[in-house]
């Protein structure tokens, strides 16, 4: 069976499971990653008090942790319920949003890999060399950074961490340390909308609560939000800009099919 | 007076007065809130600080408590902010988000329900039923529940409580403990966009705002969020899905007329 | 070079430099504010713990205060981050949501002019009253004062604080102290829309992150806001209503052109 017809059957088990996807994410994004995620036809909750989070965990096919508005309470239970899904084998999928950004970001970035396994790891170059030691080049959330060296990156980081690492940018690379996929779906819009990373993450943590192979989880994530972007943009007249650029995005992954998945990939992986 | 002209009538109370719709409620679906109020013809306000939330309610019209993403700070500012409305007569309209999920929202939900005096309860199946103190099997935020027994469910509840129930499924069940009122409009999509249970909630608190039956103000709150769900679908071309399908929903409710109910509204009360 | 000729470059200006627009903000309209700082070209960023909120200013080209959701953490955050700022002559942006509506808020929209150098104040009416610490009329987070007498008050308190003062609204005022510019672009339906005003300042921040005229930056900013606002306006058919509205906000926005600024722009200075 090849990598498109994995992901085809991958994409049918979601909507099949309906795995539940716990995010503890930020308040920017929120409400995109939980219309993404039923998007593809997997079941959002957004919990995050120290009261309930490891409950919520527990009952869950796949936990996100994203920091991009993180504080010192939501760190606390991003802790907790990632050592609670460590305990009980349930995916930990990690956005390090704005990773370098800050010394608080960073620290976090670090404790969480420090403290707790790892299924994906998703983020974009800067962010990802943050996690992995590296100098990098941030503005805020966004990279500055080339995706120049972006293979070795992720291959070092996914054997030292023994998890899938995956860096979005004009192309995407994904490596769970011994294999690297190359994604070429996506569109520049992308970038000039607020969320499409976080929802990426949640896309592929929708797919990781389905399955237990976290490469092809991160690999059909990655090529599901590309592909939307691509067709998205293309739906477009001359007068439509970001705005309904955005809502075409929950449009096609609403109606997202095996045949799509065939016909639209560029997905090759590297011998 | 039938029920539709009613209905029709205070749909055009809640533009004339415009009532302030105070929420607590969650950061996954609080835009979607503030929008759909409105899209009514009513003025949302959020405030969440203990510093400010008996105040902010004193001014308000109808107050809405959400557990959506509940935390230990915002509770106290719902029971707070619930006395304040009480001791005014101000109606509160209850959401137990989740309710069931974990043990801290069965807590506060029935916390809430013991200490605040409540107008409207608006909940799916599951989460009515652990309000009632029943067995229920929710995943995350959604009901696994069939909507069998959700009449005498709702009278029972509605009773005990001396408020009005309303359980939205498949098809919608109102009780205020003696007269039940069945709801069949909405659409399945509803179920793939967050926050149509939020909105339903914001709306029936939007026409709570601008009279002083509750048990017509639900009826007419999950009608209004009914047909701009069927309508929204019926709207969507082929290629559109659950992006285009959720900005439908404001376009319908923001040019509701009186004809629209009386023409679409699927509602019987039974004897 | 008139005022229409210096806001098309301040435009382009912004879409070469993509400043960093740091948020301290509401959890309401959020995620509108970080989508439209991306449609007119700027790069937003959210971060509100006083563990890393120094930081992120610091590298930013604005700073956002919005008090729409203030709480006790966020406040000690708005005020260590403009204070920040301030020190490293970054502009603050200050958005008095709802002041005058709770004593909280109105004692922090107090706090923060006395404590922190603002570049520009953008509210409705009864908001920049109270900021200048006149009686107004507010219901929530609306104004129900008139426009009247507002060319006045904004003089007065632009000279009394010694930044630009801007009021939106009918019709929209700006001043710097001394010259006194007047916006009569907009539509009624965008106080249909939750966080026209919000975006409206973060529009303002992404213009005052380019250059360090901020009367220009108030002026292009509602000028842009309100050009949007007429042309999602225009673009609607009989069916559609405030959801599609707001998605051609940030339609028109991303589009945004030098010409469409000269052909739209009902501005004019008073002598």
């Amino acid at each position: 069976m090849d990598l498109c017809e994995k992901i085809s059957k991958l994409l049918s088990n979601v909507k099949k499971q309906k795995p539940l996807v716990h995010h503890i994410t930020n308040y920017v994004t929120v409400n995109d990653c939980a219309n993404i995620v039923l998007a593809i036809g997997a079941s959002p909750v957004m919990a995050d008090d120290i009261g309930e989070v490891e409950e919520m965990t527990a009952i869950s096919g796949a936990l996100v942790l994203n920091i991009g508005t993180l504080n010192e309470r939501t760190v606390k239970s991003m802790i907790a319920s990632g050592k609670k899904a460590n305990e009980l084998g349930i995916p930990v999928i990690f956005d390090p949003v704005g990773a370098g950004a800050t010394s608080m970001r960073t620290e976090v970035a670090e404790r969480i890999i420090r403290e707790i396994k790892l299924s994906v790891i998703r983020g974009n170059m800067s962010e990802i060399k943050v996690v992995a030691g590296e100098e990098a080049n941030t503005k805020g959330v966004d990279s500055m950074d080339g995706i120049d060296g972006g293979e070795q990156l992720a291959i070092g980081l996914a054997q030292r961490l023994n998890c899938v690492v995956a860096i979005t940018g004009e192309k995407d690379i994904i490596s769970d340390g011994k294999r690297v996929c190359i994604v070429e779906n996506g569109h520049e819009m992308m970038s000039r909308v607020t969320g499409t990373g976080c929802m990426c993450t949640s896309v592929i943590a929708s797919y990781a609560g389905a399955c237990r192979d976290f490469y092809l989880s991160a690999i059909a994530g990655i090529l599901t939000m590309g592909l939307a972007g691509e067709k998205a943009y293309e739906s477009l007249n001359p007068k439509e800009g970001t705005g309904t650029f955005r809502a075409r995005i929950f449009d096609y992954i609403s109606n997202l099919s095996a045949e799509d998945i065939v016909k639209g990939a560029k997905v090759h992986e590297k011998a």
